[in-house]
């Protein structure tokens, strides 16, 4: 089972660099807000499935700098005594809001606001982006293959080609809550639950003298769950042949049967129907399909087209590093910083790159609802001292047709963001793998537009801004001095 | 800093399957050999960069079983007491060899060699595989993006948008191994010695009033280390212009020198020349321009061509994820299993997909160089009782054309496996991170070809086979009783 460790120096170097320049000019208390938020879905999706977040509240649990880490950043020479002493001593004493885990999301959202001690919200960057950033990445792609696969079933496989350890055990956790029945990681299982199955390799049909004696040893180890791997040598010539003859000469005599065969290489779509016919010929209609090999949402699609088969899909490399868009691109952004007064006064990132800019202010993210037939509308964007209610008419902006401006009335209205820590504080019960699964699934039955849910040119999610916002974007962006 | 974990049960279920029916069925003990080999260069390059070794000997090192481990198991119900217990007292025992970490490797050669008891050998399979394949690939990806940027530098920049703490961690070591500089990520550098450097971000230039207010104070806090980042609001219009009076107002009465700029968004080639010319013009010709924003060796081409005037990069998720190909696909795959007289019969896995048929036995990796230019020919495979030495002629077959028969003469024979492993003992000296970048370097100066170093269409690398090698698998597999 896995140990505890300790991975509070997983940052980038500059956190350090700028928090010990803040310590050094007596910044390092000012309140300020940071918004995670990300700019496009991957594979061009209508939305993302947001998660992560409960390694992002582990991580900040168990921030410790310890002697031997403070020494390593004394070894540095650029760092002042009283930042190494600060950080030897460091607690997180901020609040943070986010989207709750399997919660379907949307490009220019915040996913998650800190509001916190300047030093304390700089220093978590790194981890709070990588885990909510690389399981949001898994859980999206995972939700994509099965939506596609539907209702075959889909296993995650791909452990030997994540891109690490934790890709692979994180991994195959996201996968889940975007709702793969099963992985092949054990400690996946181990560590969350979430279960893990396997049968065996080629290598089981390599070592023993023929195909049938394997399959026969496999068989009388495992009658109550006897899966075959059937093309080590030839699928119709002897794999589904000798599959047959053990179903037949071994299970059979046992009261059992054969549970499924599995493929993983040629053509599925010509492989699946010949097995299909070949099974049920010799009465075993219950024994299932199964296949591997450079299986994603693409791949499915087109077996679906062609009526293949198959009723489980093992699915590796494509799953676990999100091969056809490997990146989830969630950034972490100053917005606001707290006046002597005791106001926010909002900041803004310009850029050359339009969609590089970002949404100034401490604000409040609403998911607005249609009364009648449930279904999201849309993300609505306010300042923190707006409130909207779904009755009172109130003025929204799409910020791409700002002429376009809209009123929202006779609307259900939901705060999407939760909070997660109040002053250091950790206040949010995390809910089960189950729990955030389930959310998942009700969400894309009953919220979420078919149309967003479309592979080809999905409807995008209006996410508008409030008139104060909006204007206050357009200020900052025309302001001159700087 | 990090602690030990116990990755013991990062596995694939079915290893626990097989292994429990090797136990069950008295074959556990049987020595066979596993080849753990990879079929394609990611990007279409000519050759990888090999990694993870050392990695996959601190797995092996650790693996232990705890009793947390075996009462997980045994609550999956189908696992024998007997089974369990011996998981209890694992120790692998085995025999492993493996080319060393930064050697230059060709698809098809056996990267690791694992001769052991049936069940060890199974066990250690996915780590063995996700550690090699997660490393070789980002070491690879690094190697291409210095190649291409050289004698501009890079900066590793991905940890946030790595798939998991591993993969920035050892994504960031495997870099190093690559070529990288330097990295971002600090336990990087606390781990294995990879310097990690870093600014700032946009947050501090955002955070003070204005950009010149946020120059300064960067600047007294770092006099000696002072790199600007000039995109937050506007580069031409107010960063640089900031940056070069910091130069002069700030840095310049203390007799210091702005050491760069950074740019993270906007047309690089522009802005870079655009720079050059504002530096050179206000005297600070040694002022570094640095860029940072979705680079990777095709961009960095295209900005060489363009002239741009780079003198280092920052780059992000298209390395950690080696996003144009983020799969490296290794196998691993029995291909010998020993007989009671003390033999190894070979064994093969056919497919319907030929690259997927394996090349059995046990067997012997060579390379051969000329001998007056010290270039790499080929690499060479025969089988374990067979050797070479250079001179004496001897047959190989092109098994992509296998009526191209050659024999070398005349050449420096090398060996190209070390052993890693001797029935259980760790007998190989690791290297440290400097040799194992010292002999890529070395490698790619002076025996890997110009042409098989090209980005486009690069000439591939010979891997034949003895002919008595060839001519065993031409039997296996036209072979008919299975």
């Amino acid at each position: 089972m896995s140990e505890k460790r300790n991975l509070t120096m997983l940052m980038d170097f500059y956190e350090l660099t700028m928090s010990n320049g803040y310590f050094v000019k007596g910044l390092k208390d000012i309140m300020v807000v940071f918004d995670m938020f990300y700019r496009s879905n991957p594979d061009g999706a209508g939305f993302a499935i947001c998660a992560g977040l409960e390694q992002l509240v582990d991580y900040i649990e168990h921030m410790e700098f310890t002697d031997e880490d403070v020494a390593y950043l004394r070894s540095r020479e650029m760092f002042d005594e009283g930042f190494l002493d600060y950080l030897r001593h460091f607690r997180f004493t901020g609040t943070i809001e986010a989207i709750p885990e399997g919660t379907v999301v949307y490009p220019g959202t915040p996913l998650v606001t800190v509001t916190a001690p300047l030093i304390e919200a700089q220093l978590v960057e790194t981890m709070l982006l990588l885990t909510v950033n690389h399981q949001t990445l898994i859980a999206t792609k995972a939700n994509r293959i099965c939506r596609a696969a539907a209702p075959a079933t889909i296993m995650e496989f791909g452990a030997r080609r994540a891109q690490g350890a934790d890709a692979a055990v994180n991994g195959a956790r996201a996968a889940y809550i975007g709702g793969v029945d099963a992985t092949a990681t054990v400690l996946a299982d181990q560590m969350f639950g979430v279960k893990a199955v396997g049968t065996m390799a080629h290598s089981w049909v390599q070592f023993f003298p023929t195909e049938f004696e394997a399959f026969k040893a496999y068989a009388e180890v495992y009658p109550d769950s006897c899966t075959l791997l059937i093309d080590t040598y030839d699928i119709l010539e002897s794999g589904v042949v000798n599959a047959i003859r053990t179903a037949k000469e071994v299970l059979e005599p046992m009261g059992k049967r054969l549970k499924g065969v599995r493929i993983d290489s040629g053509d599925l779509a010509y492989f699946s129907k010949k097995l299909r016919k070949e099974l049920d010929d010799a009465g075993l209609t219950d024994c299932q399909i199964v296949v591997s090999n450079s299986v994603d949402e693409y791949l499915i699609n087109s077996l679906n087209i062609q009526e293949a088969r198959i009723d489980s899909y093992g699915v590796g490399e494509r799953l676990i590093t999100s091969k056809s868009d490997p990146v989830f691109g969630g950034v972490y952004k100053l917005v606001a910083v707290k006046q002597p007064d005791g106001t926010y006064e909002p900041r803004i990132k310009i850029s050359e790159n339009p969609e590089k800019v970002t949404n100034p202010g401490k604000k409040t993210l609403w998911r607005i609802y249609n009364k009648e037939t449930g279904f999201g509308y849309a993300d609505l964007l306010t300042l923190s001292d707006e409130e909207i209610d779904g009755e009172t008419p109130f003025a929204f902006v799409d910020p791409q047709k700002p002429w376009k401006q809209m009123a929202f009335t006779n609307v259900m209205v939901e705060r999407v963001q939760k909070t997660i820590y109040q002053d250091g504080k950790l206040v949010y019960q995390l809910p089960t793998l189950e729990e955030i699964r389930e959310h998942v699934n009700k969400q894309l039955k009953y919220t979420v537009w078919e149309e967003e849910q479309r592979f080809e040119n999905p409807h995008v999610h209006y996410v508008d801004l409030s008139k104060k916002l909006y204007d206050l974007k357009e200020d900052l962006l025309n302001k001159k001095e700087r």
